[in-house]
């Protein structure tokens, strides 16, 4: 492993000595961001007592005396996700948790180590210059990319401040200059694009230099955090807090940044309440700090895991360190409530602080169950009127079924073109999903852990989503300047009655000339036995286009309606671009008129159930093609093609039946529903016939004006018979 | 669906009337098969006290009590998997329940459920013809196999038995007439080929036949079921037992079958020990019952489930019913055990019976731990000669690292062609596993449930296996009967040393003129993380072959220590037949001399280190080519390509590391051990070097020679330098 040490002696010390450290004494001096007197007392008296405060303080004693047996190693800087960059970030770690644990235990092992750790710091960041490895990110000194340096900072403050009156004058002289200083400086006058940037990694750079400013008293480093490089509020913190969130809360990057970004945006918040109380940050923009962390919590499925939109993890959950915080935080500045004691329970843990314990009290005092949220929309850009993320759900608990829609803003870098796509969660797991990310989070051999290359082949890319591909191409070509400049429309969301929620959405011009409206229905009837998906995809256009509309599944393929053709003895990708470059072209078949697909997913079956057309192509994919170092993951999707101007795709997704290898019992292998068929369809609606055994037999509609209305009539002729219905849907039994 | 009823009048009147059930008054009989009165006491006193027998028999009562609820329906007979066959199956099931919630709770709705569904069984029975759809199976008259019906009656004798008192004389009559009569006849009289079958279905039949023979009192029906059609002992449930196990214990078809032999074979056992005590069942044969059992218990994983040899499910584990029933009654005849209290924990219940009771009065008395069985080797054959299995474990609990390593008899029809094949748990999974059977278990789209094509095609070759193919074949060139005739052979064993732990086996002319040797180590030392396997495989031949080595995983290629060629946009077969036709050569490579290869499973690395020649080439494989109907689950595996006369692929698995998504972690993503050099090898020992980080070096020495001895002296020459060791084998740490 290659080492890095660029030796640069800067001349910045007349720069940031306002912070005047050594004129204090100890006693003159509380805590601005680390525990105060009354959070020790409090914990204290709960550790042994209190269920979940005991947990959390046995994990943060286990793992800062684990740390402290270590030893202290400051190595040099090194690349991502080697040992050097690593033990720069487990030693953040470190100090943040023995900052701590010298606060409630007194034990000054943990402040010795602190102290030695900065020692070692401060002798070497002098020496450093800007990380050679960032590639097209800017570069910090101890780490790659400055991103990594500003959550050092962070944690480090707290670390700092916990010991800060234990230090003498000379230690915190040595460290404000030698490291602080020079840090600050680099963020904000060497760099100081990022500290202004409306972005999570901005929302970081400023969190961190108004933390470290609280602490040394530095006024001047809060307020360019507040308001920007140049205290004017076009930049930092309250600007970047402004416009990354519509009024909802909604994050235009997803849930798997929002809650990356909920450390600088929680922790930052906590000290601005405790350090400028006036500034009533709780309470700004009606209450933006709930909001955001309420539609965290909903962008989750039942295990807790965030909804994977854009690029994300698949994996991250509620339990990332800034959830766990905010779970206390919020449920200390914003109210008792029991879906956070609920979240708690998944967690099984709790931020030690006066928040902390306020929880974990009530925690102990009243039966808790699993957190049920509700159907909701969720609209996107910071004015709230580009589009936006609809979830329907129904169940109780972790057995809910989820139906996510996705129809906002882009999301700028991280985002996907995705516009329309929606996933599916059922039966405790994601059953239509998302790809997520092509990523291998911090495994060097992987292209040192970074973003790999086939998350611009693949996983942005329309096909490697739920939703229509046109032509064979991604939305806006798949240039993100493009997609940046648009958004998807809101039409509808109903989700009054649980047995008939229903969301539509449009997203126009993505494909130039091209008009899509998705409509998602979830039903519960008598007659199945788990929800199904009811999916009524219009398309619009004056010029004739392939459409392909991918459904991503896992499991195994078990039957069809239609015979199909394998290609057993030689694959090829089903195209050269786009992402179907990664598709392996596994077999295809013409289903005429309407068809279905079944596939076991753990303990159940699922089939989808489509209209046809007599040009209707299917095929058969599985991922892996031009994959060169086998990045990707290895999934199957199924590809139903059909071409035309105007069009639509109907389609039901049933979930059925019972499988269990172990046990040998196999039930329902079958669905009830067999048939649909789209009766007509113009610019007033769209008439779907849907048909199964046991007689059954729905007619649904869906409104496809431009005037959304609960009590409008609407009428559509099939074959000379009137169709009318009352609204912007309707699904009727016969 | 389809339904099939034959009519065929059979005219058997004069058949089976010695049992004579009208003469007997229902006060003067003995429970044969159903619980005794004081069973009844034993349990009603338990039930609300003891939490396994209150767990177990509110399971059973709801069960029972829904299946009342529903109603009775005896539907004509179907295909396998359809909706008759299941609910015939359902059918014995919920009567055997049915029968036993009668004894506990003396409510009468219990037996007039079973009385009126044998009442419909009756009325129909007489009328059925031989199954149709029987296919290569001997048919059933309810059910397409024969086996399926003898488990019907195996069940239905307890359920009747439960009754028998409260019946009245015509009921019993008209059952016996026209229901277990004629079973009886088709099982002894028409089809007498089965009782007299050394298989499991031989099993079935015997234990079927006994059991209604003790309750509706027909000795001559239980001789046959003891001695065989010819009551002369050359068939029937003796021989069957006598022949099926090794002295061990050890079954030849492989754990999957015997937890289903399990069933008629302690069922029978335990009626034969109450009806014909002086028998002396429990004893026969150097108490082989416990031997099988306790076999059972060992060939599985550290969470339960059975290891998948020859035709096997993945998923079958200690929770099947022959096994709950066998943990109770093993506990109960052969005497308390510390590890039957820890599968009961697996397994969370226990059977409602005298045996039950012992066994949850215990459990609650004491702190059970999870079991932990050690490393044992078991021989195969009726006579112990035939090979055997051999397991080394380390660890305890369900964190216990297993290796196995196959080196037994062929299996009969559903053995595998897969001598000196291995397998590798680590990390609460099987890390290199066992492809098990290809079928999909009664799920009615997939063949029915039967067994699939590629069953033979896949499943049974070699090369599914992790054992070397030699020139593309399958061993014994696939044939069956050929592979009947063979078995390898035990070399040596020694699993004294918990860190350095050996077994060898050999494999002669599976390839005509070829000999191999496998020599497995599983060795734990200071500067490794986990324990690692050491694999060496060596090959003699008078001619020039090619070899592969196939190692089957699951996860994520991580990295490589050579450049890999990835076929990028066009895949093809590794070959033509014997499962390679099967495989899609993703990629292929040359590592010189030696090379590994790192991949993720899970939360932790592994690495496979392997020597190399000259000629090595390795291919990255994935299963689905040549599988028209999507049967087959996708997997990935690697080969390892050699050629030669006389050949040794040495090569060492290593766990290590950690890499956690949620957590966004990753540690130790390169193996410690780096290199594998086969130094020598000639017909007295192979030695084989091994070096790694920190300067590891294990200089490793096998004996291969005809007369394994754990202290004869031994010498090889490495380009003139003389290694010497006492012994079957040796490692030793430079």
């Amino acid at each position: 492993m290659k080492k890095f040490l660029t030796i640069i002696i800067l001349a910045v010390l007349s720069f940031g000595l306002i912070s005047c450290t050594g004129d204090k004494t100890a006693s003159d001096r509380l805590h601005k961001v680390a525990l105060t007197d009354d959070e020790v007392r409090d914990i204290n008296a709960l550790i042994g007592k209190n269920g979940l405060i005991t947990r959390s303080y046995n994990i943060l004693k286990d793992e800062t005396d684990r740390a402290l047996s270590h030893g202290i190693d400051v190595p040099p800087p090194g690349e991502s996700g080697g040992y050097e960059h690593e033990k720069h970030k487990q030693n953040y770690r470190d100090m943040k948790n023995a900052g701590i644990m010298f606060r409630l235990s007194g034990d000054e092992k943990y402040a010795r180590f602190i102290r030695n750790m900065l020692d070692a710091y401060a002798d070497m960041y002098p020496e450093l210059g800007p990380h050679p490895l960032s590639y097209n990110q800017r570069p910090g000194k101890l780490f790659h990319q400055m991103l990594n340096e500003t959550v050092w900072l962070l944690n480090t403050a707290q670390a700092y401040d916990s010991i800060y009156d234990w230090l003498t004058p000379e230690d915190r002289q040595k460290f404000e200059e030698n490291i602080f200083n020079l840090m600050v400086y680099w963020f904000t006058v060497e760099n100081p694009h990022e500290i202004d940037r409306i972005h999570n990694h901005g929302m970081w750079t400023a969190a961190s230099v108004g933390m470290i400013g609280y602490v040394v008293g530095n006024q001047d480093w809060v307020n360019m955090a507040l308001y920007g490089s140049k205290k004017d509020g076009t930049g930092g913190f309250l600007a970047q807090i402004n416009e990354l969130f519509s009024p909802d809360g909604y994050y235009m990057e997803g849930a798997y940044y929002v809650r990356y970004a909920m450390r600088p945006f929680l922790f930052f918040a906590e000290a601005i309440e405790k350090n400028q109380p006036e500034l009533k940050i709780y309470e700004f923009r009606d209450r933006l700090i709930r909001k955001v962390f309420y539609s965290a919590l909903q962008m989750t499925y039942p295990n807790g895991a965030f909804i994977p939109v854009n690029d994300a993890s698949r994996s991250m959950d509620i339990k990332a360190p800034g959830m766990l915080y905010g779970t206390s935080l919020l449920y200390y500045r914003y109210g008792p409530d029991d879906n956070l004691l609920g979240i708690a329970d998944i967690q099984n843990s709790v931020y030690l602080n006066a928040a902390g314990v306020k929880l974990a009290k009530d925690y102990e005092s009243k039966p808790v169950k699993r957190p049920t949220w509700t159907s909701v929309e969720f609209t996107d850009g910071a004015d709230g009127k580009q589009g936006g993320f609809g979830l329907l759900r129904t169940g109780e608990g972790d057995d809910q079924t989820v139906l996510g829609m996705k129809y906002g803003v882009h999301g700028l870098g991280h985002g996907h073109f995705d516009k329309l796509h929606f996933v599916f969660w059922n039966q405790r797991r994601e059953i239509i999903h998302d790809y997520g990310f092509s990523r291998w989070v911090n495994i060097e051999p992987k292209f040192g852990g970074r973003y790999l290359p086939e998350n611009e082949t693949w996983a942005k890319q329309t096909v490697a989503h739920n939703t229509v591909v046109v032509d064979g191409k991604s939305q806006n070509n798949g240039n993100r300047k493009a997609a940046d400049k648009m958004h998807a429309d809101r039409f509808f969301f109903h989700a009054d009655n649980p047995a008939l929620q229903v969301m539509s959405a449009r997203a126009d011009d993505y494909y130039p000339g091209v008009k899509m409206q998705r409509t998602l229905f979830l039903v519960e009837d008598q007659a199945l036995e788990y929800p199904v998906v009811v999916d009524i995809f219009r398309i619009k256009s004056d010029k004739i286009h392939t459409y392909d509309l991918p459904l991503h599944y896992r499991g195994q393929y078990m039957a069809s309606s239609f015979e199909l053709r394998n290609h057993r003895d030689q694959l090829k990708p089903l195209g050269a671009d786009f992402g179907y470059e990664h598709i392996w072209n596994e077999a295809e078949a013409e289903p005429e008129t309407s068809g279905w697909v079944t596939w076991l997913d753990g303990y159940r079956y699922y089939t989808w159930i489509f209209s046809g057309t007599g040009d209707s192509k299917f095929f058969f994919g599985r991922l892996g093609a031009n994959d060169p170092n086998f990045n990707l993951i290895v999934h199957p999707l199924y590809i139903l093609r059909q071409s035309g101007k105007d069009h639509v795709y109907a389609s039901v997704i049933e979930p059925h039946g019972y499988f269990s290898e172990a046990e040998e019992v196999s039930r329902q292998a079958d669905s009830i529903i067999r048939y649909v068929k789209v009766l007509s369809h113009n610019d007033t609606g769209t008439v779907v016939q849907i048909n199964g055994q046991n007689n059954l037999e729905w007619i649904v509609t869906v409104y496809n004006g431009d005037k959304p209305d609960p009590e409008a009539e609407h009428e559509v002729y099939v074959r000379n018979q009137k169709i009318q219905w009352i609204g912007n849907y309707s699904l009727k039994k016969y």
